[in-house]
C-alpha cells in the first residue's frame, strides 16, 4: 500500500466521490478491473481510492492532461462499467475535474522517533 | 451520510491523501475537529472524507479561492494538530491544491428501478 506518486504540477485531477447503494452485487470486482484498465490508459499518471464503513468512497485519478481524462471517459468498457454503476451500484456520485496548480509530500523517515 | 455539495465550478479543492501510522492514538478525535473546525473557516464550501481498511484516507476540501485556503492553511489549532500529524499520526501524506473546472452529479431517484 502506497500513496499516488506523480510527476510536478501542472497535470490534472479527476476526483470521484461516491456513495454505494445496498445493492453492490459486482462492484468489487468491476472497480478492481476498473482500477486495472485506468492504468493503462494514455495519458494516466497515478490514483488512490478509500472508500469507508459509511460506504462513501472517494478514487482520485491524475492524468497528464485534459485529453487523457477524454481518452480514459471514452473507453469502451469504462463507459459499460459507468452505465452500470448508475443502473445498480450507486444512490449518488459526483465527478469533478481540477488542474493540480501545487503539490507538497510528506514522508516519515525510518529512523523517526514518535513522541 | 451525503456527499459535499458545491457551487458551480470554478472553486479550489485541497486534496490530502495520507496513509495512517499504527501509532494513532489520539487520532480519530483530531480529524473529528479538524472537520467541524474547517466548516467555520472562512470561504470554506463543503468537505468529503474516506478511509479504507489499508490505512489510506482522502480527505477532499472544498474552498471558494485561493484566500481562503491560505486561511485553513494559517488557522493556529490545524497547524498545531497538522504538526501532530507529522510526528505521530501520518507515515505519509500529500497535500494538492487543484482548480476545479467543471462538475457532473449523479443522484438516484427515489422511484428507481435497478436490474
Amino acid at each position: 500500500m502506497d500513496l499516488a506518486v506523480t510527476p510536478d504540477p501542472p497535470y490534472y485531477a479527476v476526483i470521484f466521490s461516491s456513495l454505494l447503494s445496498p445493492h453492490d452485487q459486482g462492484y468489487a470486482e468491476a472497480a478492481t478491473r476498473m482500477m486495472d484498465l485506468v492504468q493503462s490508459s494514455p495519458g494516466f499518471l497515478a490514483v488512490d481510492s478509500a472508500r469507508g464503513d459509511d460506504r462513501l468512497g472517494i478514487t482520485v485519478a491524475y492524468f497528464r492532461d485534459e485529453e487523457s481524462i477524454r481518452a480514459w471517459r471514452d473507453h469502451v468498457e469504462h463507459t459499460t462499467t459507468r452505465e452500470r454503476g448508475r443502473a445498480q451500484w450507486y444512490d449518488a456520485y459526483e465527478l469533478r475535474v481540477a488542474k493540480v496548480e501545487r503539490a507538497y509530500g510528506f514522508r516519515r523517515a525510518p529512523a523517526d522517533i514518535r513522541p
